[in-house]
């Protein structure tokens, strides 16, 4: 990596804890400046503007709690055992100060800032396809109701778990985020998972 | 009302959708002498400080979306119908501009601000309590499981919504959020509403 490459790397990684908790409105060219040792001129040598410094912090903290959220996930064989796994995981322990950077992004970039909405939107669909994926997989080997609609059903744990986390920040504990957990469990277990055949005479309902 | 206390609502009113839409840090005062037409001194003259008119800003944000989810949802006689339509109304149409306040000032009030998220959080244990006052009346009236807690369904209700609306908001569509409210039918007649006692001999599961 040539120097100036990782220094601009280097003002992405240290500026993005700061966006994160801060916001876009919320963190100035001083607080960047400080926390990178950088004159204003040695930040905006690396990019056009604050928006597409913004944009790019987006992008390492989404990576980064994104990387943690499904590491070794492809390790676990069942599909519904894997997105198990991914809603233990979800929101256990600080990966990136300010807490997850799709929630804050969203919120934060809603009005305005056109660029770094655009990566929010990148990151939300990474995070559908690759929930999506598992319960296709879930389908064709037959583990996975084949009525159900892939996107529906990450949507659906993608929405609980978003927003057990905004009543967890709000009360500053977790547990609206473990009642989630728990109601996802459920969820899975008699919506999401294919019914075993019945081969016994049952009633005609 | 006196005209002091006239002015003063005034601001509050004219503040609430621009601290929902822009946030806090993103909200300054000139934006605020812009919507009102006043000088710095005739807005501090009613407010302490910023944050002292954002919280009522929040307030003033939260009263009006919160009657709107809730008006005339005590004239439904069924528990179980009043909580569908709750949840039915959730999101449709812009009551103030920016979306849910709730959502939003969670996420804005998180790091510093503590009268901000004070004020949040008071918001949220009332949407909390009047769903979980309704799950109690079903209960009582052996619509709803006994075995429930209504602090975990209302939870579980309130994050679907906002995490449903954190993507609609993100995607600038309401699919996940029609993905979520089907969901939450689902579950309210499948995990909440009491089975029906069956008199006929079953098995012993």
């Amino acid at each position: 990596m040539k120097k100036g490459e990782a220094t601009r790397q280097r003002i992405i990684a240290q500026a993005a804890p700061l966006f994160n908790q801060r916001g876009y409105s919320g963190c100035s060219l001083n607080d960047i400046m400080e926390v990178t040792g950088l004159e204003k001129g040695g930040i905006y040598r690396h990019f056009e503007n604050k928006e597409e410094l913004a944009a790019e912090a987006f992008d390492f903290a989404w990576t980064t709690v994104f990387d943690r959220r499904t590491h070794e996930l492809s390790s676990i064989a069942d599909p519904l055992d894997r997105l198990k796994q991914h809603i233990a995981r979800f929101g256990s322990g600080t990966i990136i100060p300010g807490g997850c950077p799709l929630l804050n992004t969203a919120i934060d970039a809603d009005d305005g800032n056109p660029v770094l909405r655009e990566r929010v939107r990148n990151a939300l669909q990474e995070w559908r396809a690759m929930l999506g994926k598992i319960v296709e997989e879930g389908i064709a080997k037959g583990i996975i109701r084949s009525d159900l609609d892939p996107a529906d059903v990450a949507n659906h744990l993608i929405a609980s778990l978003e927003g057990g986390m905004v009543i967890s920040r709000i009360e500053h504990n977790d547990t609206a985020l473990r009642n989630v957990r728990s109601h996802l469990e459920t969820y899975l277990e008699t919506q999401v998972r294919n019914p075993p055949v019945k081969h016994s005479s049952g009633n005609s309902n």
